[in-house]
């Protein structure tokens, strides 16, 4: 056995107005549960530090920029940082990335137990749109003010197993799990803010959002046999509703720890890494399996092509 | 609308001594419900006219050629496509093929409404085993018998849609669903023959296993927003018990309808292939949204490969 006991740091809504240091001191509670119950790992979502800003229309950039990182850890976040290097507990969060080079990114990193960052995972998957949309109930504008992350999915050998991580609607592309499948992760760790609502389909059911949440972070922790530790932004920001059920799911595609409330909860779950063995050696050998010979499309062709009439 | 009628036909067990009439017998049975319910297509499963004969080791290749079809239609499923055609029904089922140059697959054809093979699928992903394996409880030889298909994931335009085929293991993987997919396939047609056993692993549960063949032609189905027709050969051939649970999934990878026994069945659905376009429009617009740059792995590497110590 090696395992690794996670907590999955489901974050309760945070308003526009709510400042670093009070989402901060939020996470701290959370740590303080984690370290409890003597956790290796705690993961916070994605854009923990603030609301989940792309939901909002802005045109002055500087403006923009406020809701961004320059650095972590930094001022606001020391505390958190601090507190996981006494406990000896490894973190992972997301935060609004702004490079010394002016490049925005929608950036989850991982640290080992003596606080270094050992990984940094840059979004690739950017849903919504870059121009103000007034068809949509509300807006989803992370393709205005974020790049397309730059870093592939890389993985990394972390807390004795190797570890990778994805962003919020990275983890609806079955792509985003096979990459890391691929450098044999065990185990993957991402984070979301989930509008319940569709902001171009009004009539769709929030227990169908919640089905697709989970069925995506099933079928990618079953079909690469690894663990997924997925956790949710959740509640009412301003008056927009994100989902939450935040699960840790095994490799066998169950999900064995889920969050019960939308606001600040941790669930926790001793991981077995070598759980992962057995459907990595049989049903999804790839060394035996896969056929790569027709796979080509998935890397040659971007959009779908049909067939012609 | 674009609507079709869709029969999934679940068979329940074929033994080993069943002959072929027999079979197309049972098969012309569920036929004539399809017709009586208007149904535009119906849709059989893998190895439709024989037992799960992987199961079985042989060395002598002309016992194993006993299993093969040299035709199709043949002899044995001329009444099949004529009863198909009179009532202008398309046809899709799976069978082991055994080409004029002595090639073997294991193979899905689809039909159109006047008989006419539209479409051939041989199936890339063959799981298990070669020789025979002392360390199982049962064989699963289908690497022996059969050769992986050459065609790769075709789709064609048919019943007034893009629709494409797999065959039972193939579904397990989201590489067979998205290089359909990128051809903007619509409705998926694919047959199972699973054990309820994992012949590698006793423990593993039956539900678990039932899980899994729903999770991923759902996963499947709402990654690539078509609707996949999953079919069953269920029940205990011979001793060996196969799980059934076919399924209908709509583009949202919700079940819309399952079959209740383990024997022949028949579950129909309305499948209106316009409602696959909201998916590919939005959430899963492919050209908008998938980065091929950071896809690479999935192409070049067939195994995993772990990042080094």
């Amino acid at each position: 056995m090696r395992t690794i006991r996670v907590a999955a740091a489901q974050m309760g809504p945070i308003q526009k107005a709510d400042s670093r240091q009070a989402v901060v001191a939020r996470m701290l509670a959370l740590l303080d549960q984690a370290i409890g119950q003597g956790c290796d790992l705690i993961v916070y979502p994605e854009l923990t530090l603030t609301t989940f800003f792309p939901r909002w229309y802005m045109t002055d950039q500087a403006e923009v920029d406020t809701w961004f990182e320059r650095a972590m850890p930094n001022e606001a976040t020391r505390p958190l940082f601090d507190k996981a290097v006494a406990h000896k507990i490894a973190l992972s969060l997301g935060y609004a990335e702004l490079t010394e080079d002016g490049h925005h990114f929608n950036t989850q990193i991982l640290t080992d137990k003596a606080g270094t960052i050992v990984g940094k995972y840059r979004k690739v998957h950017l849903p919504g749109h870059a121009e103000y949309d007034p068809e949509r109930a509300f807006q989803h504008l992370e393709k205005r003010y974020f790049e397309p992350g730059d870093l592939g999915f890389p993985v990394w050998r972390a807390l004795g197993g190797i570890i990778g991580m994805a962003v919020c609607n990275d983890r609806r592309w079955p792509e985003t799990y096979r990459v890391m499948g691929l450098q044999g992760v065990e185990m993957i760790v991402l984070g979301y803010n989930t509008p319940s609502v569709n902001s171009q389909k009004a009539e769709e059911a929030g227990d169908l959002r919640m089905f697709h949440n989970h069925l995506v972070v099933q079928a990618g922790a079953y079909q690469n046999s690894c663990w997924v530790v997925s956790v949710a932004k959740a509640g009412v920001e301003d008056g927009h509703p994100l989902i939450a059920g935040s699960a840790i799911v095994n490799p066998d595609g169950v999900i064995v720890a889920q969050a019960k409330t939308e606001g600040d909860e941790l669930i926790v779950h001793d991981c077995d890494l070598d759980a992962t063995r057995f459907g990595k050696e049989t049903i999804f050998n790839f060394a035996r399996h896969r056929r790569i010979e027709h796979y080509g499309l998935i890397t040659e062709r971007t959009g779908a092509i049909p067939p012609p009439e």
